[in-house]
């Protein structure tokens, strides 16, 4: 016989981005930062001894709580550590969403959403973005009207890069006042700075049905640690904190490590500017290569290659060839004509260049 | 408005045991092993570079599950790594488990089980042991009488340390054809290998209900790492692996460590034996005091404080004032009279047995 739940048993899990072994591949398909994580996470690294191991950890992550507050200028109450933002992710769905609720998400977006929503029971509910990647005008109209209890906002978009300004969040936010609205800001720091963007207004202004996610994963180049955070009124962080989480969700080491990340968020910040260079120059000459590429605020760009000797699959097949990956999202319609690129180191961005120059 | 779901409204969270940050405390509440974890993985923990931490880790932490496959004479795929080992006891009831279903359990045992049912908005079976903390004769009965479709059963049990054979395990798992029997092992490491237990032979026999849980927290001296594992049939374990569990639930460090740990097993073995001796001393000198105390298999014990100058709560109270934090469980009247202690360091354990001398 079969053990699992109904749902569960028809539901399909969600697929990461290849991890390839092979230390010569150009990697750039799952948005990681090229550049190594800050220093200090690394000297914090050096400096975990036995006994932090041999202990429990602070079930909180008190310290990292702390440390996010000041950063952010709200309480610690108000953040929640978690063991990488797909924590969060499923947090919110398993605390707020009942079974046969319904989550709402612009489409398209991470593929993780629906699969969380799925593990719940929940339904789905898919909001099309504008052609140009914007989000409807109506889009909390049509929150509202099918009743959804939760909504996600990739912000910048992926796999777009579009930035939706805070005030439009805020509109958001108050217009959907039976729902929690989750942004995730999984790529922010890679907004420019230029655009004074900061989304945390909303939780410092008292807004009680907002969540912003936050990673350590891409800004801080530590993907490999698991760790991100969430910000939100404490009436939204207290039940995740104290009920539904893991008793001890963040181990001693990556508590440890994300104090000293986001404490030196200075030293992040250079590998910010570095690839908001790089985004610049990649956009730049694809675009004097005549192909299409969204406006991007985040680490990566969305490419169209259509018109020409190759399409958009055939090129990714060949780039593979190659040993350069990128990410082709074959489901989607609207996105078959499209490879989403990670913006790499300027030699990676060069052998990338050449490759597609040659190739399309 | 609220926004949690109703069953999140009205559950209470776990509470973790006291983690207090003075060095000087005697900490022997929360079962952490006394000694340092396995050289093998101080070195691998030297070992780990930034390029590790800037991309993502494997996904289902694939050579870990190798090592330990190759451990417990099991395949990969009957290995799934959790974050520690609270993940895996959430997952095994958010994959087997709808709401208003039944999970069941001998009572007392660990107080987590009740938190994840309400959780998942599921309802719970307390099944009370023996007088003295056997299993009831009964248990497979009362389980399939209420349609129970999950049961947990911790051995060695927690809090008296006793443990039930194989053979009584393999008759539960056989006669609980409806559902899925979790045997959390967390504290199997600290068993006297004369008893030549082994409850992963159920595994490779075939049963295809059960699955075990393994903990890297107490017997490898890495609580703070957060990494544990269950072992299970490829049926049972595939959901949780590709469906339920985050997408990277374990970070590429503890992936590292974990792996060092399992293979380098002979080095944590040599603080099992340390701690078993422990164990006989104090249970020896304590029975020596007229203190009644549960034979136990595991890294702490359960001692009766009745008919003496002080009860079990002003023991721990005066024990507390002293810096020496043992565990009392206030709420459970079968434990009103008792204290949990965890099996220290020869001179952890001199401090507990002299304080308990001069107060009881």
């Amino acid at each position: 016989m079969s053990y699992e739940r109904e749902n569960i048993a028809k539901m399909a899990g969600y697929v990461p981005g290849e991890q390839p072994e092979d230390a010569d591949v150009v990697k750039l398909n799952t948005n990681e930062n090229p550049y190594p994580p800050p220093r200090a996470v690394m000297q914090a690294l050096a400096g975990v001894t036995a006994d932090q191991l041999r202990r429990y950890p602070n079930p909180t992550a008190r310290k990292f709580r702390e440390a996010a507050a000041k950063v952010h200028g709200v309480k610690p109450d108000e953040i929640i550590a978690v063991n990488g933002g797909d924590e969060l992710l499923r947090l919110v769905v398993s605390t707020f969403v009942d079974p046969h609720q319904v989550v709402g998400y612009a489409d398209p977006s991470y593929s993780l959403y629906p699969v969380l929503a799925a593990a719940q029971d929940a339904k789905v509910f898919r909001i099309p973005l504008d052609d140009d990647w914007h989000l409807p005008a109506d889009y909390v109209e049509q929150l509202n009207r099918v009743g959804a209890k939760l909504a996600f906002v990739v912000n910048p978009h992926a796999p777009s890069g579009r930035l939706t300004p805070v005030n439009d969040l805020r509109r958001i936010a108050e217009g959907f006042a039976a729902g929690v609205l989750v942004i995730d800001e999984a790529y922010v720091d890679f907004v420019d700075p230029a655009r004074k963007h900061d989304a945390v207004q909303l939780v410092r202004d008292g807004l009680d049905n907002v969540i912003l996610l936050r990673s350590l994963s891409k800004g801080y180049s530590l993907a490999g640690l698991r760790f991100g955070y969430g910000i939100g009124s404490a009436k939204l962080i207290k039940p995740m904190l104290t009920k539904t989480k893991d008793s001890y969700n963040t181990d001693a080491i990556s508590q440890a490590l994300a104090v000293a990340a986001v404490t030196h968020k200075d030293q992040a910040a250079e590998t910010w500017a570095a690839v908001r260079e790089q985004r610049d120059r990649l956009c730049g000459e694809l675009r004097g290569m005549g192909l299409e590429v969204a406006e991007s605020q985040s680490n990566f760009i969305l490419v169209t290659i259509s018109g020409r000797s190759l399409d958009a699959q055939k090129t990714y097949e060949e780039l593979k060839r190659r040993k350069i990956l990128v990410r082709y999202f074959s489901v989607d319609p609207r996105l078959a004509d499209k490879l989403r690129i990670t913006v790499g180191s300027t030699v990676e961005n060069d052998v990338l260049l050449r490759a597609i120059k040659e190739l399309v």
